[in-house]
């Protein structure tokens, strides 16, 4: 007899193992997952690209980098414009699709899509790190590094709810799901010790990868939990697939590293 | 079948399910919540407004800072004394009310109102913190820093005490517990930092912004597990109301960096 | 119906409530506690009185310091030496009282006195922080900070036996030695801290106090389980004693914040 | 009735105790181990004695230190080129050997040798930072930390596969793979702090320390479970081999800690 991978997963093994197994409807989490995967993967390149960027200016030009100073602050500017602009979208996505909440908390007696609520929550906090960004560059009394500050609270925010987000789901679900909460937490890390520690090129170019591991992880649980033709041929309580997906985090995570690195290549070249 | 949001819930949850549902006395509860929390919103409020008009003393005029410094020290003995009085105030209350322990720790071959004497342990370690503050100003060759290790101590005290404190209760109370518990942790931690690395503001805001946080949490609690009206209305034993609890808690997070930026911007105008 | 403490007392509660209550024999162990608690108060004490001498000498003359400069190495030499000592008479201890194991590993088809072989490697690991005492006193080339990287990895050590120490327990006595790990766990990380940051005078107060917490809880340790008149008083499965037990440790962290600052306003007078 | 060492392994028994026992071939495992077991023992002396000439050549001689650059870069490519080496070399083992994976992912409807897949994962990893290795020594524009993250983050990775490895094994085989986890995380925390903290040699050595109890808890591992003679000798479900495995690692990591001291004696002198 093979058991599942942790404490939490186990006894939802032996739970579900012994009562009626909950129907979970996949259809309409596609969408959910699409999106900011896609925007994640494009934000760890921006970011990425411009934290190059930056080390090489300052590295070989003290003078070029100066005179690029506000350059880099339009486009800080520009990034908090487009997070905030990423972060309505999600809301309103989430709240005005037919299977969404219609800003519709409680109905009928009982919490009216809770999951669309979750997700609703995480885009406003990506959403005050696109309004400290603009406040920041706009105001300069203010500290310099309220930014990373307030990602990494929206970061540790997001780990929070997924380690929440997962209730009466199947064991490879939650382990997908658990396995985004760490890299959500830990991206959170990073960029609170980037928040402590200034200036430190390799650090952000770790947030970059982690960033970019969140998106790509993103659509692998869309291709193993919600496209339909996979839906069917992925057994959701065997821990094989638990050891697989292990690995298979891993390589998304050396995928990205490659990224990154070929991107450093690109942009000093 | 839902299953619960942790193992420590669920395994309460299968015990319960089964055994006889402890019986739980809720209107004691009330005053004994209403009262830190209060203390902890102003106390947060205080915090903020202070550190903020340090830093922008200390940011437009050098000489002006220096001749308020006297004016600093008095407010942080003002400060110490409050927080005693506030404390001695606390553990009065939790032995003199008429639930209250009335100083007798066993009684009748058994321990005699544990709950009570958890809250005077808390109150007296938030004492400490003051008596510290107070030592602080009045003796020189004492270390700077030490209030805020005294605080992070009483911090992490109270979360320990927390995470120790809900035996035998329903999954709901053990959950908003547990945050509050997870609360002070974060709190203790980020003043454990501020004890390290020294005058950073940003620490102090997000310690202000969490300090509010639990006060405002304290306040959830009441409303959700011991107000009359409510009580009944909530299901403590659905995980439905956890995974609403979990944004709710979000949503208190982000109007405590609201109200925070808020007075920012009020004290710097 | 009331519930254990954690994950694991909770199992444990579940397992021995159905199973055979495994008989745990108690008057070995009094003499072994005792010791080593006496020990770390002394410690506790001794650091906490040189420290405060280090902080007050370098305060108030840079001059008298200098001089004193070869007191504390010959004060670092003794504190090596007794510390070897001590832990050389815990092993000894250990392997040859009547109930000791006597150098035997395996005996009869199992494991011979595992829990004085615990005991042993506990001991052996102080031992060695004072050798890297003696060794960094007599040899300058070595590194100064070798004996706090060595005393935070003996703590550490400590806390990762104490954590597999009570196989087969009581719900009370796997609390109160999951406590003294912690203690053990958090010790290491301050001793850790102070390995990273050199000369800060109130982590070095805040590693005695919790020594002496390690002492004291070790005493209180003996008085709940061990001592003939107490033992069978004592409930070891009921969950109001783990909550009382809570507030208890707290207040033996406050008395020992207590007498570590009475220590310094006796040593600075 | 005896219960096992943690929640994890707790609920392995129970189940194990139930269900009909797993059966596990161990031959093919031997091989696995013994391979990377003295890769990591080499590793480690090799940093050692690397670090210790270092620091000792930084110490004594300003000058010949600088005139021993070049020497260390050149060590430094060697270094990684073994590094390379040694991980295409085991990737290479556990694809091509009778019992290897043969690069096919998916066979027959099931996964294919998922764990010599795991262990492939983790040998490219260790690729990975020999490529950093190389990379940084060749290009001059890196940043010179970069092979630390690198090493670092392959230790996270190994610990996160080990924690993710044990899958239906008994009680014994997980506790001593729970605990390489646990050292491969220790190590990867201790390559962080070297990453933000350079040049403290004790950091250097004790990773070293750490890496040199990778390979000997290996062979311990392969003594314990995987060696023809003993196989049937251990009882894998017994709580008392964990009490004994627990003094057993911390006496390992003695030995490596006195092997690490001995080498810097035959270094200086």
């Amino acid at each position: 007899m093979k058991t599942s991978h942790g404490c939490r997963g186990r006894l939802q093994y032996v739970i579900l193992a012994e009562g009626p197994q909950g129907f979970h409807n996949v259809t309409g989490h596609f969408k959910g997952h699409a999106l900011p995967a896609t925007f994640l993967i494009i934000l760890s390149l921006w970011w990425s690209t411009r934290n190059i960027l930056k080390y090489v200016c300052k590295k070989q030009k003290q003078t070029f980098y100066l005179g690029s100073k506000a350059l880099f602050h339009r486009l800080e500017l520009l990034e908090g414009t487009v997070l905030v602009g990423m972060a309505l979208t999600g809301m309103a996505v989430h709240q005005f699709i037919p299977e969404g909440a219609h800003l519709t908390l409680f109905k009928e007696g009982q919490w009216n899509h809770l999951l669309n609520w979750h997700h609703f929550t995480m885009y406003f906090f990506f959403g005050l790190v696109g309004v400290a960004d603009i406040l920041c560059v706009t105001i300069r009394s203010l500290p310099s590094s309220l930014p990373k500050l307030m990602l990494s609270n929206a970061l540790f925010v997001e780990a929070f709810i997924f380690h929440n987000h997962t209730h009466g789901w199947k064991m490879v679900e939650i382990f997908m799901h658990q396995l985004l909460g760490l890299v959500f937490f830990l991206t959170g890390l990073v960029a609170f010790m980037e928040f402590l520690l200034q200036n430190n090129v390799l650090l952000e170019l770790l947030r970059s990868s982690l960033t970019m591991l969140q998106g790509s992880w993103f659509f692998q649980i869309d291709s193993v939990l919600y496209s339909p033709s996979w839906a069917l041929a992925w057994k959701l309580m065997d821990s094989d697939n638990i050891m697989f997906l292990t690995i298979c985090f891993c390589w998304h995570y050396a995928v990205s590293f490659i990224i990154i690195g070929a991107n450093y290549a690109f942009v000093t070249w």
